[in-house]
This record gives structure tokens, C-alpha cells and sequence, in this order.
């Protein structure tokens, strides 16, 4: 478990929505992404687009994700997105995402990232590389 | 594990893509969500938009998803999904999702849904249902 | 030309982006809707999801739309929207998009909406209405 | 106009409908964004993904677009989307679009594109280029 915590506050936005009249299950994956990226802004000061430039790599592509819907989430609700990454390991790591409507968590995500570097054999494929400890170390500090 | 396995093949649209080429992670959901109702669509004869109507639920919300990601989808490529529900419980089940690129599973995907009604005593609520017998019976047919 | 301008400024996420680098071109709609629904917020002093039950309307579904790719946004890129309603008819109006790429107006939208209601003699189907004066006089107040 | 017309029957998907269990505007223009590669692919015998290296060029950004809602399409609803290419000019094109829903028009796109390489006196700007004569030719056979 590392010490930073991304926030995020946003609304709900109507085209997010269903005809359920609640956020639609894929959206919870953009805001995830959010969160993702917002985090490494917090932590390494690098702006995102400039993340894979200043590190040289080719990004930090899902190799998994998976959502608790607890309660729904509205059009027009305010709600508070919260990140963390929980684990690093040597070349990937998990972030772990809550979703708070009206001060409850409604929703609960997690995603597993990987440090990757696009593959020098086959520039088709990707291949994980280790995560700096310079990157690890900065997760580590409260903000 | 029931028998029923629904199939949908598709292309990959410009649009469903990520600066990187490859498919964004939240389409996926979007995608297993199109096969969530073609299974049930499949196994019951009753259009997704009738679903409700027909079996006096509110619907079949999502309570937690996950995907692994094994290998990217990209622009142009022709995938095959196959979804299947593994289990039913008391009022909810699990689908098991796959999306084969050129003949390989790249993703994998699950959610876990409930048969529900809207809460008679808060309307803002759903409650959970017993599935009916017969629509559980109908997944154990192969197609 | 009605007085009252909203404004937004958000950054351009990874998920609206397309393989070219570029905010995807259906993208765009959503942020006009995103203007839409804030200047009616800022113009009414009402939430966006309350406004159907305030007014007793359905809501302000488009007729038209258009937009003007003047200039690329890209991931990352810091943009402002603003939306400024153009004119109001008896019961239909046209809302006017910019979004500004540092400092320049990249891209252009249009919107067509009607303040429609339920058509009581066939649920299926909308039916506009006279906007209340009281509502296009709120959009004359420079804020 | 030319004479070759594309054509895609597809059903509308929840994820694609908002709270007024339509689809959300915004949807479309991804719509018109199938045909318009759906055209070029029956046209040229290109697949999309392979387009731009065929070509030598950047893409077919939209510099263009825009929509015309006649009557809702609903969750369920199956479509057909009708594509051609209304007139080709030195170096962009306007693309006409379609749907029908239960056999009547219901919505209207445009979008006007360009035939576009990478600027080679700054990669960070497109340029147009003349559109082939063998291109524009192919889109004159009916199919």
C-alpha cells in the first residue's frame, strides 16, 4: 500500500448515463483511467501525455481490471473519485479506485498495470520493463 | 457451467480505439455488455428491449466485472466474443466472457449480474429476485 | 444572441482520444452536451437532472447538430468550452459551441434543441412547447 | 453524387441509449464514422486499418459533421445505416449518411472529410492532398 491518494471530483454527466437512468457499467472504466492517470500526475509531476517520453516507454497498458457496483451512481450526482496504487512489483502494480456518492462508496475498482516498453524483437508486441525506484519512491509520500 | 453459448463477431471500429492503436479498456465492458443480452436473447427468444417487460424485472444490473487482458485488439481486427453464463445462484449469476483475435483469446472478461426488481419500499432501490426456474432451464440447452 | 456564456475548462482524457492522437470526432458532441446542460444550470440556478421536474418537461432533446474541426485536441491538451445561446424561437433554440486549444478557437458546434413534453396523445412521441419567458429571460443576465 | 452506397444493419445497444432511452447524440456521429470506413472499404477493396498505408496518406480526418434528428432510434431498435459519398472536390469530400428505423428515415449525418497527409514542414499539422483520380473513380460504380 503506497501513502499517495489522487482525488477527483466530478458530476455525473447525462451521456454517461443509461436507460436506467444510472452511469453505464464501461463508463466506471474511463473514470478508473482517470484516476490512473491523474495519480502518476500527483506522484511524478510529469503531465500524462509527456508520461511515456520523460520514462521512455511506451505507456502503462491494463493486463487487468475488474468493478464492485455497490450502489448506483445518477445523472447530476457529485461524487468523489479516490486512487491508490496498492502494490508495486517489479514490473507492474495495482491501483485501487473508490467511487463515493453522497459520502458512501458506490463503487469500487481496481486495475493491474504494466511498466511497458514497446518489445525491440517485435514492435507489435509489448514487454514489461522494471519500474524505476525513483517511480516507486514518490508513490510514497502523503500529500 | 451451463450449456447455452452465445457468439457475436464484429470488427473493430476507429472509434473504439486508444491512442495507442489498440481497443480501450472500457469498450471491452461495452462489449461484454452486447453479449450479456445476445446470450440472453439467445437462450430466452425474448429482444433485449422486451427483457424487462416480459419478465416483470427492472432488468439485469451489473454488482462486479473484471477482464484480463491478454493480448491487445486493434483497428480492423475481426474478433469473435463468446459469452456464457457459468452460474446461476438464487437471483444472480455470473457470465464468462472471451474475445478471440485471429483465432487466440486476447481478453477474457466476467460479470457477476442480479435478477432485479425496483424495491417496492424505495423506488430508488433495486432489489434482487429469485430467477424463475424456467429461465435458468433455457441456458442448459446447446445451440 | 443571448447574453449569458458558460464556461468549462477540463483536459483532454486518454479514453476520448483516437488511434490518430486526437479527440475522436463523436467525442466533441459529448462536450457540447456537457455546455448545454451547464449553461442551462447557470442560466436557471437549476441541477441539470432536476430541470425536467422543475419545468415540467421532458427535457431539451437536439433536432440538429454540427460541429467545425478547425484544429486537433489532443490527450492532455488543457481546453476551454463555452456555449452561449444564439436565439430562442417559440419553442426551439440554438446553442453555440467553442472549444479553445491554447487559446484558439479549435473547434466549433452547434446545437439545435426543443423544449418538448411527453406528447400526451402518444407516449412514444415528443411534442415541443413554448418556452417560458421566464426561462429566456435568464439567459439575458451577463454573469 | 456518386453512385456507390454503403450500407450496415446493426441494433441499437443499451450502452448506447441515455436516460430518455434514446440514443445519445453523440452515438451517431460514431455511426456515420462505421459508414464512412464501411464505404471506403467497399470502394477501394482496402480494410480500414490498411488504408492509409495503401495510400501514402495521414487518414480522412473530419475538418465537418453534422446531424439532423427527425425521430428517436431506441434500445432494440434494428437499423440500417445508408453512406455515399455526395461529392468529391480536389482534395476533401462530403459523405452523406442515413438511418432508418422501422423502414422511415429517422436520422440524418454529414461529415466532410480530407484526403490528408502528415505536413512534412511540421508532423504536428495535417495537410490535404489531392484526392486520386483512381479513388474518386471507384466510388462511381453502383455495387
Amino acid at each position: 500500500m503506497t501513502k499517495l491518494i489522487g482525488r477527483r471530483q466530478f458530476t455525473i454527466e447525462w451521456g454517461h448515463c443509461d436507460p436506467a437512468g444510472i452511469v453505464f457499467n464501461a463508463r466506471f472504466f474511463e473514470y478508473f483511467d482517470w484516476g490512473t492517470w491523474g495519480l502518476f500526475e500527483l506522484a511524478l509531476g510529469v503531465k500524462p501525455h509527456d508520461l511515456a517520453a520523460v520514462y521512455g516507454i511506451l505507456g502503462i497498458p491494463l493486463v487487468g481490471s475488474g468493478a464492485r457496483f455497490i450502489a448506483p451512481a445518477r445523472f447530476g450526482d457529485e461524487v468523489e473519485l479516490t486512487s491508490r496504487v496498492t502494490e508495486f512489483r517489479r514490473s507492474s502494480f495495482n491501483v485501487e479506485h473508490s467511487i463515493a456518492v453522497r459520502g458512501a462508496i458506490a463503487i469500487e475498482g481496481r486495475e493491474t498495470r504494466v511498466w511497458a516498453i514497446r518489445d525491440p524483437a517485435d514492435p507489435d508486441r509489448i514487454k514489461a520493463q522494471p519500474i524505476p525506484a525513483e517511480v516507486t519512491a514518490k508513490f510514497q509520500m502523503a500529500v
